[in-house]
């Protein structure tokens, strides 16, 4: 299987200011394309930052994606980071020009310097369409450099998806239950022992002052994670729990 | 400014099934508390790469925190890679258990062995209070292992905070307007270049199929900020834009 990462490039994110949501959506995208999200990182506008961590990501994974920091304004230098990380120039690239030209000469602003500098990718990198607002990433080596704005950066990764190797998807059983993970734990880490071709995964919440569990059966294969799930379901009913439909 | 670095600990992060909301939580109280949210990694439920991550953030930043994995699941493996970073051998910590079998005695539920092992700490780690529902986090180092579920995780970082150096507390002011970024990057880059005592934010958006964008001044002294401000809002004017209030 095909393995990823993920850095979110933006202060905003770690000031609490903006709730990330790209890396939940892109953890189901390559849930159901065969892709291991092995890792993200969240890191400032701070150009030694994203260089270091680029470089450790895109030397460990097959694909790295990067989300926040292409646009027109003095903090968004992710460009010319991941340039640096590469040891290439950031050139002017024609098409890209062409492009925001045309763009901006549909609407009533200017295609002024700032929005010129959106024009500029590291050499040699290819383009990543933006059909919301023209503006776009770039591909170098492994690295896919997008927007932050969710619903652009979801467009790029549309535009992406068909260009990436894929695996055998991730499927999953999801069993919702009453009981508690401390009834259930010595008898589900048996059943995870007698099931090793899932990934059995327990995650407890809190529910009108209540806790409970979601126990997620996860593998590529539906008869081994039927199996699995079968096996947790005659557990919860042996516990006298109930199963609770989501 | 102590530096801080936050390690979310779960495949469900990963695979998309949770949207994570403690990075967000985490990075609006260091604002307030004046320490540097530096950086955050999400890993999988996996020994060596948790390990890996949590030597390379303590070693780099004052505080660790870390979320998820202390459970008394087989797939809650925190406490054990913690201990193996450190060197350092799980033990049965009679605190921790003897606040897990009151806990448990005034319930329906037994304190059985699954329940049992979340007295084990790293030998020589501090309890972190869990006021919702006993189990302990735990400090080793400065590194600060913390419960998954939001609601247990505020909680223990309540018990933790006191606890903490505090820096001077990172003030800002938003001021969103309809104009784009390009139009006023510029100026926005020269405004950036004269207040050099805060950081300017641009944060493009989306909404009802317009772009627009949210200016944020963050910085430590009120002056200084709304100095800033003001001569962003004179930008926005300048340019024949609107300031939205929020």
């Amino acid at each position: 299987m095909p393995t990823a990462a993920l850095l979110i490039i933006g202060n905003e994110i770690l000031s609490g200011r903006t709730q990330d949501t790209n890396l939940n959506y892109l953890g189901k995208q390559f849930a159901v394309m065969g892709i291991t999200f092995k890792e993200a990182r969240v890191v400032q506008d701070i150009e030694g930052e994203i260089i270091t961590a680029v470089n450790a990501l895109r030397a460990t994974y097959d694909y790295v994606f990067t989300t926040g920091g292409i646009g027109p304004t003095h903090d968004d230098i992710t460009t010319a980071c991941i340039a640096k990380a590469f040891g290439l120039n950031v050139v002017k690239d024609a098409e890209a020009f062409r492009r925001l030209e045309k763009h901006y000469a549909g609407t009533t602003q200017p295609f002024n310097e700032a929005r010129q500098k959106m024009a500029y990718i590291p050499e040699g990198a290819t383009l990543i369409d933006n059909p919301i607002s023209a503006a776009p990433g770039f591909q170098i080596g492994n690295v896919y450099v997008m927007a932050g704005v969710p619903v652009i950066m979801k467009a790029m990764f549309d535009f992406i998806r068909p260009t990436l190797k894929e695996g055998a998807p991730m499927l999953s059983s999801a069993i919702t239950t009453t009981l508690t993970e401390g009834t259930i734990a010595t008898a589900l880490g048996d059943i995870q022992t007698r099931h090793t071709a899932v990934e059995i995964g327990s995650y407890p919440h809190i529910r009108d002052g209540k806790l409970g569990v979601c126990l997620v059966v996860r593998g590529i294969a539906e008869p081994e994670i039927e199996a699995a799930a079968k096996d947790i379901r005659a557990l919860i009913r042996a516990q006298g729990g109930a199963i609770v439909t989501e």
